[in-house]
């Protein structure tokens, strides 16, 4: 029987709190001791990728207690349920089954009167099946001509998701001869934005995802009638260039407007649907779909790694718990994700969406306020560009904020240069680590200018390559991080209310029913 | 006669620190309060811009206070020293004359033997002649055709600065018949990096401009040897193909390995480096030499009105000093940057720069300790965009973030489409209109969960279209806010002493002089 507390009425809890000296890591990172801990606190994850917190501020106590916390929480009890089909999204009485897109955890889960499992498989078979006919041409433009262009058309989730993934895989996919298609994306209802993509592709060979799960969006249907036009503009039928994945709902899944339609539910919040058709219909288009069938699989790994009681086998928990200390006990605001990958350039921007949105939330799941801080704000770039830019801070502020940092053995594309007696993916990954021991143990000098404290909490996930695999498993990895912290924040982390009222008020101000300030700023903006 | 006090010194900040809570935005922006909120705390700024600060949280009284405090702490007297070449950087013992980059805001500054304002236009005559000479077919390739891209090779402020400019400029260019070249950055160690902008371009028909004020950047001469690589492998002769921008006495200055170097000196920071030689030949190349004059003619309007001595007639002023009231006095700890412009995609990305690296110390300009915060987390996403992302947590998180709006009336490009009675230009400022109200009043609701609190500060700059005045008036804004917090601190904006001992033991870790954590880290990444 699962019981949904406030984290501050938790035993567990209330002895964690009691814990918030423990680990100086000046001292525990320095010597021996130092690298018995990195050997010691290191977990497996899937895909050859390692969560190590070695340079976390806790020990085997506080970690016992995280450890008490999450059996007092009944954290995979509710993960369980959330894969097993229960309500989990309280807020809008929902499923949440974007695990299901890429595995079967748990029971059969039916809903809409079928089995949601097979639903997902069958719309990747469906995606997968029109990707390869556009690849080999049997489906191909009005001149009888290949597509060469994918264009996604989609804000929130539908964007940045499919974007980081997609810049993820690019190189990866250059050198691994599974390119296919360029991809490129449209999201803000800045006419520059669509104006500025559009000017850069060849339309006559371009297909158009819209990507809207209600087919409502403002933003996305504004977007969709630009490449209309341009389409138009250029000769051409635009229901030969488009495609639309949305729910099988909405007034675009049986239009005539579009070659195919592709869909998602409502049991797959935005910014977890880039294992859905949302990010898999692009993705297919761009790399083909075994490489997407790859990426699904190190998610469903990662997933399994997130059912095991044990918190130290457990890397999505324990990041999870760990975050809860930080941020409830020890009280620190944000968090910086920095990947030293340029590939991952818009990952930080993925995970700030998927940990913002999800647990940026003053009430708990039964609408009542909590006594305590809930999600952190996310911020990053890749090292080591961010290092000649905002680690100053990072270093020498006066707030401490948590790192987490991911690198990787190996470039994706492997072409390299050896500049004094290293090479350039030797020189990132010995950035990383000396990092990591910078922050963590600082340096004393005397020169106060040139001091440093120390005991700058980070952790590091480490992967041999970023292939399909591993950013399966990075992406799983951090969904279920955001949603073991929502547990134990006791928030729903599958609703986003915070962003209704600026919709509506923004319908007031296009309709000029305005009043007061807003009247003002109207004016000012000459709407 | 200067003094340069702490902060919890001055009588002003002590007055300040009682008065938190003072205004209630909920009321303060409602009903008629709000419209004349709006249409009195608004300032001029140059090139069509005004800075609006109607939804910060400041009544007159604490408006009273921080004049107060900007007359006490002496900040136009400082910024006066600084531009008339004292040494305003005691760390490293450096003048600090970015803003004569742009023009002459007082006494004649003589270092090195030379007026520097005449050096910088010197440099900037260099490069409009090398400029308009690759534009015209003067200077070409070997096989006599022109150049068509221009690549940058620099990272921290000789990327983030000069990229989001360029990004900021390029359709603008497009729409105006002044966009002469691609432009590309290299920044990354990452192999990954340097390969796939090399595989993207015709190196036969590329310049490549090596950004590094000492020569000796490891991250950049890495990324030169790439290029030179890819330039050898396609027989050209790289030294026909490359410039340099760097100071006098670095070892780049006088090479045959060079077409051309243009200089910049110990005086001006890399996150401040813009305007000069920095900004200068990328921007020059890319859009001609008059646009990058009509940028620097909007950044030195802008530095003009930083010189009032009128709290309220100096936009970067009041805006750091209601930075200082919200960091200090009511505890915030990060500032969201949010652009209404996808041009400005990476300016969030150069302001994170500029204020984390310059104001994220923990001891004052005389190396002691300081007993207050100083510079926030800034991070950032264009909206539309950020909407469907990140602020959830802005508009119902448990932590308050002070919000840094940018709108403008015009597109760039000036294409659009009319969507349910609007066009996309006059849905993207009705959004942003609408967060500023949404934040600041919030709305009631029974049900908790769709509850909007309010009492959300932000403050927007609105103009007419993002030009290169404009953007010049906004880069010079920024840079004038973080260097009067610099002052307001008491802390020296214009070092990075943080940055250094991670390149310490990143040099330890490549030549496997390591121990302890380093070593073990050191294998795990298997370097």
């Amino acid at each position: 029987m699962i019981s949904w507390n406030n984290l501050d009425q938790l035993e567990a809890y209330k002895k964690l709190s009691t814990l918030n000296n423990e680990v100086h890591l000046q001292e525990e990172m320095s010597g021996a001791n130092g690298a018995a801990r990195v050997q010691k606190y290191s977990v497996p994850m899937s895909s050859g990728l390692t969560y190590n917190f070695a340079a976390k501020q806790v020990n085997d106590k506080v970690l016992d207690t995280l450890a008490s916390l999450a059996k007092e929480a009944q954290l995979t009890d509710k993960y369980a349920a959330l894969y097993n089909g229960e309500v989990i999204n309280t807020g809008e009485k929902r499923l949440v089954l974007h695990q299901l897109t890429r595995g079967q955890l748990g029971d059969t889960v039916t809903a809409d009167g079928v089995d949601k499992r097979a639903f997902y498989v069958e719309q990747q078979n469906k995606i997968a099946d029109f990707a390869n006919k556009v690849h080999t041409g049997e489906i191909v433009n009005a001149a009888g001509e290949k597509f060469t262009t994918v264009v996604q058309i989609g804000i929130g989730g539908s964007d940045l998701g499919p974007r980081a993934m997609y810049l993820a895989l690019e190189n990866w996919a250059k050198k691994n001869d599974t390119f296919k298609m360029e991809a490129k994306f449209i999201s803000n209802v800045d006419p520059d934005d669509a104006a500025s993509v559009l000017n850069s592709i060849d339309v006559a060979h371009s297909i158009f995802i819209l990507v809207s799960k209600s087919g409502t969006t403002l933003e996305t249907l504004t977007n969709e009638s630009f490449v209309k036009d341009a389409l138009k503009n250029a000769g051409l039928d635009a229901s030969k260039h488009m495609i639309a994945v949305t729910s099988e709902t909405s007034p675009l899944a049986q239009s005539d407007d579009y070659l195919a339609a592709f869909f998602m539910d409502d049991y797959i919040g935005g910014r977890y649907s880039s294992t859905s058709a949302v990010g898999g219909a692009v993705l297919s288009l761009a790399f083909g779909p075994d490489v997407f069938a790859r990426f699904l699989q190190g998610a469903t790994e990662e997933d399994k790694r997130a059912t095991n009681t044990n918190l130290l086998e457990n890397p999505a928990m324990l990041d999870a718990l760990i975050g809860v200390y930080e941020r409830n006990v020890l009280g620190y605001e944000s968090t910086a994700v920095l990947p030293y990958s340029q590939a991952l350039s818009r990952f930080p921007a993925h995970l700030q969406q998927l940990d913002m949105e999800s647990n940026g939330k003053s009430v708990n799941r039964f609408g009542d306020p909590v006594g305590y801080v809930t999600g952190p704000v996310i911020f990053g770039e890749p090292g080591t560009n961010g290092q000649h830019s905002f680690y100053q801070l990072l270093h020498q502020g006066t707030n401490i904020i948590p790192l987490q940092f991911i690198g990787f053995k190996n470039s994706q594309l492997g072409t390299d240069v050896d500049i004094q007696g290293s090479t350039s993916q030797k020189k990132l990954c010995a950035n990383v680590a000396a990092q990591i021991v910078a922050f963590a143990c600082g340096k004393e000098d005397e020169d106060k200018n040139k001091n440093f404290e120390g005991g700058r909490p980070s952790s590091i996930i480490i992967g041999n390559q970023l292939t399909p695999e591993a950013l399966g498993a990075l992406l799983a990895h951090f969904e279920n991080k955001v949603m073991f912290q929502g547990f134990v924040w006791n928030v729903n982390s599958f609703d986003q209310e915070g962003v209704q009222l600026g919709k509506t008020l923004a319908k007031k101000v296009l309709a000029h029913e305005t009043d007061g300030a807003l009247e003002v700023y109207s004016n000012l903006l000459n709407i």
